[in-house]
């Protein structure tokens, strides 16, 4: 027989002594020994991403699961604890809140634990996760709460104001549990809910729920930022969420061992993390969480706690090596995701000189995050950093559990925007011909919730349109050229008004530029850049004469505009609808004079 | 623009200048061009481990995916040419051989292409794949053959004399197509088979298949060796079949950017591989092939092809690592499974030193193969060789797309045998209460073919029963007692056969020895031991005194009889109903004896 010491043999933690958890954090053994939950037939189990969590608690139970020590109070859950804290959760939605399966609840917080929980928590209860964007508006989130009907949330207290003055909180028609992230019930509402949960659903918690039983339902409906018009809810499945997770277990190579530990410098608001909350747990990863960006913070994860994956936007990346604690990691590398949009070779070198790699990945909130990664061939290896980050700028292929990802001839419709022709038709692998992005597929989200009308246009034909723009190259690796609402059609050929900007961006004195089509007689279209400030009025033309130098003819723009503000939303895209918009007036001020130009 | 030439950049054979191959065997890009099956809804793809290698050859058209060197004619085809030959193959049985959706294919061959093939190109076609394990005898085969109903037999040269004088072979009841295993259709049925499928099917192969849509349905047939009666036949699914693929990515750490090399120490049609064949190809790993298991190709494996990873049950590691050529591997590890029974300390330790980690499962062909794993605890390191193998020894827990495997209670029937309670009641964990192990979930097989009886007892209470009698530990790893038939109940305590023999083994003179349940009026059964030959009769003697020192009373064999040779199946597993016969043949020739014993 074994001893009870045994039990405890995963040095709960292992990153710092000066964090070492007390006693009273040991998880209740006794509760958790028996977490089974009965919820298959015999060779059939709707697939659920809580099962990572019940594995991870029964395998590991001592294991580090959560480290939030970059806060007023650090708190440390193993995965007994953890696991503990989400059925919590649900008996407390169940019991106190009176949550049904298929409700909404919302979740509106920084990385802490409560946003974590809840990814486990609220489908254990078989309610439907909200996440929110928290840099929105309170109207904008006045909005969510509304359009997805949710009939509580689950608030941290640093976005308390966002929310206390909205009339549906008001009125009670959203009960509001707000978190103090102290992990202490003497001054925190959402700590003494999951001990009332725990207190009304007695021992062995998880025995008393029922998971879901169908793998298609409904599990968590996200919010697009929306570059333009309303968000859109985007409704994910659990068979989704956890073919998704499988492929970023995979694909971000986390490895079951427990050696991960992954670095919360995403929001896990952003598409419920990309799964993330979940493929760190099937992995027995340690959730190190961080409330925002701080690169203190960031390098003091990677030097301290064993940092060893994390994702970040190339932003987020350009900070991390700019920073003055950047230094060369010793004895191990780090594996990192970047999306958006791919590194420059500078960033790429000087990520690696730092001891972290790199792999571009590429998707969409309809998408479970991504579900493409730009997939490196040995021949990469003789490359410079410039020739490598060229090749890693494309989007590459579809995930192990995705299907393939198609590029699609367009067409202009009426309206003015690109769409997909139907019947659907590749491009050629040319690495020229631009087309739309189109999905289908297992990561593919169910539909927009409420919202016929958009998820049927995202459907036509059987496929899921991106909107993206791209071409595709000879080894089948898309690369994306533009939005599709963003591509300027010049005497019948397509600009890339990505490509615009970044061939801008070469000169030395830009630091943001931004082209949009403006209308012309003569070409139907043709680009206009506007310049974030920097320099005198005149700079417009010496940049004209350096776009000659670095486009052709047709792409370059006929129309430079400096000026002081960009318009942006809330999460930091531009709003081109908004430049489209000062294009159109330009042309209306000056009229006649865009003929006199020709 | 991309040059063709990046088309070829993953170098075709990393592995050794010796075997390049020629230019002949650069895939055929055009018709691998557009490799995309419209099987799926928008937001729902059935789940079907081909979609892997539609993948890899999307992806990596170029990469080595097989290499045979170890044959008369070694061959090596890249991802391209895999999926071109599987889908050659796929049509060849549906064009040429008339094979309908749940029509069975049978195939009969060591590790070869051809088997490789089969476990795409027959799923491809939306047949039922029947691999035969190649030990059988002509009987045994043509009883599988029978029961199953396959319409066509794929064989290599090598096992054709087993099966050319089958009655229903000469009838044509089951068309044979025969492989010399030679990649060249001068002298190979099986090549010109393809290749007329390849003709028959035109251009782009792949756009004319249209894959099974619904993933519970049959995909694989393969029987369990049976150490009592007739084999029975394992139905297993698409989605199993996947799910299992996607754990065994995972948990045997295969590696998605293309560096793994698989060595098949496993034959293929023991459980279709536990499924490495779409695993090894989800990571676009190189499937190494090896005919028959031997000793000198599998340390020229490791020095020359970079091997990175194999399965294999302890007499082959054992074998591995008595050879004369093993010495310490150089400048990376091997990552090894090892299953059927855990190393010793000195196997462990002798393949530590060699460079190779081992991992331990635990499954049945009823389970797709493993579905367990000794998951390691930091606190092993500070273990010696011998802590490790003990911990190590156990058989765990659930992989990560497996349920929870449990420990019930069990109950002794009137024919003898153990079988769980119902309702089903967990063991406590203390490592001591033995019962039987219980699985459900995606990784248990669909059912018995044609034969509902066994199936309804495999699955009684609404788990599926392993037969296996196990212990389960404080930590929640469960440790294998015994198969349920072969366990010894005295006095009303379960003696673990398995304990009986192993310490026995403990002494330097026993080199096989195994024990049986022999009935006894006073205790209802005690242990007798049947030990291989070895030294004279008074041998039998001296271990009685030994086992005084390594078993407690109620274990200690009570009889033990030297013989000169045990009974075994064909797989080389030992037939313990043959030894209860002898047992209690021995019984019945010295009525009394037994008693005067006494």
């Amino acid at each position: 027989m074994e001893s009870a010491a045994t039990l405890n043999d995963w040095p709960l933690v292992q990153l710092s002594r000066a964090f070492t958890p007390t006693a009273a954090s040991i998880p209740d053994q006794k509760a958790l020994k028996r977490v089974h939950v009965e919820t298959s037939q015999i060779n059939l189990t709707p697939l659920n991403p809580v099962s990572f969590l019940i594995r991870a608690a029964n395998i590991y139970p001592n294991k580090l699961a959560v480290a939030h020590p970059f806060t007023d109070s650090p708190v440390f859950y193993s995965y007994g604890q953890l696991a503990q804290r989400s059925v919590n959760l649900a008996h407390a939605l169940q019991k106190i809140s009176n949550i049904k399966p298929g409700d909404r609840v919302a979740v509106l917080a920084p990385n802490c634990p409560m946003i974590l929980e809840a990814h486990f928590g609220v489908p254990a209860a078989r309610a439907i996760l909200n996440p929110i964007n928290s840099r929105l508006s309170p109207q904008d989130i006045s909005y969510v709460l509304e359009h997805s009907g949710s009939k509580l949330l689950l608030v941290d207290h640093s976005l308390l104001s966002q929310v206390q003055g909205l009339p549906l909180i008001k009125e009670g028609k959203c009960q509001l549990i707000i978190s103090k992230d102290s992990g202490s019930s003497n001054d925190c509402a959402y700590e003494r809910y999951l001990e009332e949960g725990r207190r009304l659903s007695g021992e062995e918690g998880w025995m008393k729920l029922t998971l879901e039983s169908d793998e298609n339902a409904p599990m968590a409906l996200c919010y697009t930022s929306g570059t333009t018009g309303r968000p859109k809810g985007v409704v994910t499945t659990y068979r989704g969420s956890y073919l998704g997770s499988i492929s970023n277990v995979i694909e971000g190579r986390l490895n079951t061992d427990g050696d991960s530990v992954y670095l919360w410098t995403l929001p896990m608001f952003h598409a419920s993390g990309w799964t993330y909350p979940w493929a760190v747990t099937a992995a027995f990863g340690t959730h190190l969480l961080l409330r925002q960006i701080d690169y203190e913070h960031i390098w003091r994860a990677f030097s301290v706690y064993n940092v060893t994956h994390y994702c970040a936007a190339p932003t987020v990346q350009i900070g991390i090596v700019n920073h003055e604690k950047a230094r060369r990691i010793v004895g191990r590398r780090i594996n990192a995701i970047i999306a958006a949009s791919a590194p420059t070779a500078t960033l790429l070198e000087s990520l690696e000189n730092l001891g972290i790699d790199i792999a571009h990945v590429y998707g969409l909130t309809e998408t479970y995050g991504p579900l493409t990664r730009g997939y490196s061939y040995p021949s990469w290896r003789e490359l410079d950093a410039k020739g490598r980050s060229v090749q890693m700028s494309r989007q590459g292929q579809n995930y192990v559990t995705a299907d393939e990802v198609r590029v699609v001839r367009v067409e202009k419709e009426e309206d003015g925007r690109v769409h997909a022709k139907l019947p659907l038709e590749d491009v050629p692998r040319d690495g020229i011909t631009i087309g739309e992005i189109v999905m289908r597929g297992n990561l593919v989200m169910m539909e927009y919730y409420n919202n016929p009308e958009a998820t049927k246009e995202a459907f036509a034909g059987g496929w899921f349109h991106s909107g993206d723009l791209a071409v595709r190259h000879p080894n089948g690796a898309i690369a994306i050229a533009d939005r599709s609402k963003d591509i300027i059609i010049s005497g019948g050929e397509n600009v890339s008004s990505l490509e615009v900007e970044s061939a801008l961006s070469g000169h030395e004195d830009v630091l943001e530029a931004y082209a949009v089509a403006r209308s012309d007689i003569r070409w139907g279209e043709r680009p206009m850049a506007f310049k974030w400030k920097g320099r005198e009025r005149e700079f417009e033309e010496l940049l004209k004469e350096y776009s000659k130098k670095v486009l052709a003819g047709y792409k370059r723009p006929h129309w430079i505009e400096v000026v002081d503000a960009l318009p942006k939303t809330s999460t930091g895209k531009i709003q081109k609808f908004v430049l489209r918009g000062w294009a159109a007036d330009r042309n209306r001020a000056s009229v006649g004079g865009n003929k006199a130009k020709l």
